[in-house]
C-alpha cells in the first residue's frame, strides 16, 4: 500500500527526468550540427515529444505491452494504454508515462544520425512509424513477459538493446539510404569534418542527458523496494565516468587535443553500455564496461566513416555499437551467470542471439520506413535547401537571428557594395587590370 | 506517519522543479526577444526569484492562506508563513516553498509580455506588488478553503485560472498601458514581427518549463496517496503533446513552415490548458483539451496583435487565453460533473463565473499596479534606452559580449574607416563623382 | 524497512540533482569567461565528472569515510566504497553516489578561479589530487563520526566549510601561484575587467546550480524522516533570495546598473552561506544570513582584486569567504546554542576553530598540489596559448564555430584582402601618399 505511493512518486519523477532527456538530445544535436541546421534538429525533437508521444500512446503501447500473441506481438490496439494492467506495484498511468520517454528516446537517437539533410516531413513520418511499430515490436520480444526473447532469459535491464541498439541500427539504415551531407566525403573517399557549431550548447545537452539517465536506469526498477536501485544509479555514474575518462585521455594523448565532442560521446557510450547490466554487474565491472564503451565509440565512429555513412553526431557509434556491446557485456560480467564471472556460456549465447535479432530488426525496419517516407513525402531535402540550411528552408528562421547584434558590421559591408556598387568581384578585376 | 515523510520528499522535489521553471521562463524569453534585451529579461527573472520570493514570504502568503476574513482575504500579515498550519499531511515549510514557485510564476508570465521596453525599476515594483497582493487576493478566493469561489465549488487544480489566467490578463493590462515597442505597429495598423534572436536558447527554456510542469501539476496533489497523482502527470504530458502537435502541423501546412516559437507556445498552451483539470478529466479529454489549446494560442496571438497590444513572447495568448479555456474545460469534461460528460450545467457556470472574476481582477489589478509604478519610478524606458537596448541601458553589458570572437572582422572594418579616413559616405560620393 | 526504500529514492534523486550541478558550474563559467576559453572551462568540468569521480571512488572515499585513525584520517584505501558500512538507513551505494557529487563540487569551485590561463594537464592532476586527498582529509575531520572536529562538536550540515571554504581557499592558493591572466592588472596596480562573454549561458548555469542546491542541502539529511528536511529546503531558498536581492539592489543603486554576474554571485553567496546552518537556524536568520552573504561577496570580490589575485568568476569570494561566514553564522544563530540566540560562546569558538583549520588546510594543500602540478606537467599555459585562447590550444575548436553563420561577412572581408591583395595597412599608406 505505502509502497505503491512511493513507487508512484518515484516513477513520475523518473519519467519527468527521462522526458527531460529530450531537451538533452535537442541541445546536444543543435550544438554538434552546423548553425544553419540547428533549428531543424531542435524541431525534430519537438516532433518526437508531440507526434511521437501521441503515436506511441495510440498504437505503440498496445503492441508492446498488450495481450501477447505467440510471443511476437501485443494485441491491444487503440486501447487507452493506462487501461492495460501490467500487474506492477504502480499505477498504470505512471508506467505509461515512463514508457513514453523510452519510445521517443529511440526516435531521438535516429534524429541525430539523419541531421542536416532529411526532408522534415519525412522525419515526421519516420518518428510516427518508429513509435507506432518499430520500437514496440522488438520491445515486445524482450520486455513483454511473454516475449520470445524474454522467455529465453535475455537480460536487458533498461534497454541497451531494446532502445539503444535498436535505435542505433535503425539510424544506420536510414542514414545509409539517405546518403551523406553534400561535401562530407571526397571523391577519393576521404571524409571532411564539419566542426560542431556550439560546444557550450552541446555540453549543456550532455549534462541534461546524464542527469536524466539516472531516471532512465534507476527508474527502470519500477519499484523502490528493488534492493539494486542504488547500485544501478552508482554503476550508471561509474560507467559514464570511465567512458568519458577513456575518450578524454585518448584524444589528449593520441590526437594531442582533449576533444569535446568525443569526450561527450565517451560519456554517453559508457551510459549506453551500462544500461543493460547496471543491476546485474559489480561496480568494478561497471567501470570496465564504461571504459570499453569509451574505446568502442572512438573506433566505431571511424568505422561508420569507413562505411561512408554520414552520422553527424555519432549516434550509431554511441547508441548502436555500445548498445550491442552493453547487451553482450551482461553475458560476460553478470554476477550470477556471466561467462567471465561464473564460466557459464548460456546467458552469453542468449544475449548474442538477442542483440543480433534486435539489431537486424532495427536495420531492416529502418530500410522499410525510409522507403515508406521516400515514396510518400520524399526522404531527402533538395540540394538547394541543404545548401541554404534546413532552418530557413523548413522553419523560416535562423538559429541565431542576431544581425541586430552586429548591425554595424554587415550593414557597413552591404552599404559598401550597395552604395558604391563596387563588388568584391569588380575590385578583383580592377586589381588585376591595374596589375597588368 | 510514513506518508508525511514521503509527502515531504515529494513536495520538496516538486517545489525544486517548479522553482527551476524560472530558469525556463528566463531562457525562453531571452531566446524570443531581440539580443539587445536578452540580459534584461534574464535579470527580471532574477527579480522574481529574489525580490518576488521575499515579498510573497513577508506579505503575500498570509493574505493567501492566513485566517480567512469573509471569504475575501487572509489576515495573517507579517507572520512567518511556515507557522500557519494548513492542516496538510505535510510540513508547512514544504508547502510554503511549493507556493513560492507558484507566486513568482505569475510574475514571470508578466515579464514576457512587457519585455523590451519597460523601466527596470518599474518591473521591480510590479513584481513585488503581484507577489504581495495581486496573486494572493484572487488566489485566496479559489485556493483558501474558505474562499468564496472555493465555497461555490470552483475547480482549479493547479492554477489555470489562479496562476495563468490571472497572470496573463494582468500582463495584458500592463502591456496595454505600457504601449508597444517602437516600430512594432505601423501607422496603417499592420504589425512588424521582430524575429526571435536565439531559437536553441528559447527551446532549452521550453524543455525546462515542460520538465518543471510535472512538479507543478502532479505536485499539486500535495499528497503521494492521492490516487490521481500518476494520471495528473500523464494527462499533463498528453495535453502538451497534442497542443504542440496542432501548432506544429498548423504552421507546417497552413503557413508552409514548421514554426519554432509557435510550436513551443502550442506545447505551453496545452500545459496551461490541462493545469486546471488534470485529475478531473480522462486521458482522451486531456488530448482534446491540449489540442484545442493549440488552436486557441494561434488565434489568440493574432487577436492580441489586432488589439494593438504588443506581447513579445505571446504570454497573453499562452497563459491568459488558455488559462481561461482550461478552467472552462473542467466544466465541460470533468468526469463527475462536466456538461459534456454528465449533462450537468452547474459546474460549468461556476467555472465561467470564476474565470470571469479572476481575469477581471487580474486586468484591473494590472491597471492599478501599472499606475503605481508609473507614478513612482516611471513605467516605460526612455526612447533612447529602448533604441540602444535595455541590456546596455540598465545592466551595462550585452548578452553576448563576443567582440573578441569576431575581433578581426569589426576591427578591420573600423581600421578601414579610421586608418584610411574613407567612410562609406565618402566612397559613395567618390563613386558618384567618378560616375559622372 | 519502508523508510529505507524512501531514503534510497530520495538520496538517488538528490544525488542526481547534485551531479547535475556540474552542468551548472560548466555553463556559468563558460558564460563568465571570454569566448576563447569557453570550451576549456567546459572540458575541465568533464574532467571533474570523469577523472575526479574515479579518483574519489578509488582513493578519496576510503580516506574520508574509512575506519578512522586517531581522528585524522580514514584507512580504507582501495576498497570498493560501497562495501564500507556507514550505518545509515540507506544503501551504501546511494551514499557513495551522493558523496561523489560533493567531492567534485570542490574541484569545480577551483576550476572557476584558475580559468583562462592554466595548463589543461595541470588541471587534470589537480582535480585528481583534490578528489583523492585534499577534500577527503579535512572532510574526515568534520564529517567522519570520529573526526577530531566532529568530536569537538563542529556543525557543518552540508559543507559551508568542508566543501565551499575548503574549495574556495584551495582555489585562492592555486590562483595566486598561477598568477593573473595577461593584462588583468596594470603596472599601476589597477585592474582591468574582462566582461563575461555570454550572460544567458551564465544565467542558465546559475539556475541549474540553484535547482541542484535543493538536493545538495535537503539531501544532506540522508533521511526522509529528518523533521528538518522541509525547513532546510525553505531556508536554502530564502537565503538565496535575500543574497540575490542585496547584490541586485546594491549594484542598482550604488553602481547605477543591476549587474548580472554580481546578482548571480549574490544568489550563490546566499546559498553557500546557508549550507552549514540550514537545519539549525530559523527562517528569519536564514534571510539575514543570505543578505549578509550578499554584502560579503561584493566586498570580498574587491578584496581579492586588491590582493592582485585573479579570480575570473569570483569563486573565492562566493565559496571561500561565504563558506567561512556560513560556518561562523551557525555559531551566531544556531537556535539551540548560537551566541546571539542563546548567549553561549562555546559553539561559536568551535566553529571559528573549524573554519580556520579547514581554510588553512585548503590554502596549504592548494600550494602543495600547485607545486606538484608545476613540477610534473607545468602549471601555466604558454603565453601564446593564452593569447590565442585555450580552446584552440588544448581542444582544437572554438566554442562557437559559426563562420558559416556570418559567411558572407568575413568571406567578403577576406576575399577583399586576398583577391585584391590590398590590406588595410596598404590602404592606409595609399591614403597617406595620396594625401601628401
Amino acid at each position: 500500500m505505502g509502497l505503491v505511493y512511493l513507487n508512484t512518486v518515484w516513477i513520475v519523477v523518473a519519467a519527468a527526468m527521462v522526458l527531460f532527456m529530450e531537451g538533452g538530445f535537442s541541445l546536444l544535436e543543435a550544438g554538434l550540427v552546423r548553425t544553419k541546421n540547428a533549428v531543424n534538429v531542435t524541431m525534430k525533437i519537438f516532433v518526437d515529444l508531440t507526434v511521437g508521444v501521441l503515436a506511441f500512446w495510440l498504437v505503440g503501447y498496445g503492441l508492446l505491452f498488450g495481450k501477447d500473441f505467440d510471443g511476437f506481438i501485443g494485441t491491444a490496439l487503440w486501447n487507452a494504454p493506462e487501461t492495460i494492467n501490467m500487474g506492477l506495484k504502480l499505477p498504470n498511468a505512471a508506467f505509461v508515462l515512463f514508457q513514453m520517454g523510452f519510445a521517443i528516446a529511440c526516435v531521438s537517437i535516429i534524429s541525430g544520425a539523419v541531421a542536416e539533410r532529411m526532408n522534415f516531413k519525412a522525419y515526421v513520418v519516420i518518428a510516427a512509424l518508429v513509435c507506432m511499430v518499430v520500437y514496440p515490436v522488438s520491445g515486445h520480444w524482450v520486455w513483454n513477459a511473454n516475449g520470445w526473447l524474454a522467455k529465453l532469459g535475455m537480460k536487458d535491464f533498461a534497454g541497451s538493446a531494446v532502445i539503444h541498439a535498436m535505435g542505433g541500427f535503425t539510424a544506420l539504415a536510414i542514414a545509409w539510404v539517405l546518403g551523406p551531407r553534400r561535401g562530407r566525403f571526397n571523391s577519393d573517399g576521404s571524409a571532411n569534418v564539419f566542426a560542431p557549431s556550439n560546444i557550450p550548447l552541446a555540453s549543456s545537452g550532455a549534462f541534461i542527458l546524464w542527469f536524466g539517465w539516472f531516471g532512465f536506469n534507476a527508474g527502470s526498477t519500477l519499484d523502490a523496494s528493488n534492493p539494486a536501485l542504488a547500485a544501478v544509479a552508482l554503476h550508471t555514474m561509474l560507467a559514464a565516468a570511465s567512458g568519458g575518462t577513456v575518450t578524454l585521455l585518448l584524444t589528449m594523448f593520441k590526437f594531442g587535443k582533449a576533444d569535446p565532442s568525443m569526450t561527450i560521446n565517451g560519456v554517453l557510450a559508457g551510459l549506453v553500455a551500462i544500461t543493460a547490466g547496471a543491476p546485474y554487474v559489480g561496480s568494478s565491472s561497471a567501470i570496465l564496461i564504461g571504459a570499453l564503451g569509451g574505446f568502442i565509440v572512438v573506433y566505431a565512429t571511424l568505422f561508420v566513416d569507413f562505411l561512408k555513412v554520414d552520422d553527424p553526431v555519432g549516434a550509431v557509434a554511441v547508441h548502436g555499437f555500445n548498445g550491442a556491446f552493453g547487451t553482450l557485456a551482461v553475458g560476460l560480467w553478470d554476477t550470477s551467470s556471466g561467462l567471465l564471472t561464473t564460466g557459464s556460456m548460456k546467458l552469453l549465447l542468449v544475449q548474442i542471439l538477442g542483440i543480433v535479432v534486435v539489431s537486424c530488426w532495427g536495420f531492416l525496419a529502418g530500410l522499410g520506413i525510409a522507403k515508406v517516407a521516400g515514396l510518400t513525402v520524399g526522404l531527402r531535402a533538395a540540394a538547394a535547401e541543404e545548401e541554404e540550411g534546413l532552418d530557413m528552408a523548413y522553419h523560416g528562421i535562423p538559429a541565431y537571428n542576431e544581425l541586430d547584434r552586429f548591425a554595424d558590421i554587415p550593414r557597413s559591408m552591404y552599404d559598401f557594395e550597395e552604395s558604391t556598387g563596387i563588388t568584391v568581384a569588380q575590385l578583383t578585376m580592377k586589381k588585376e587590370s591595374s596589375a597588368s
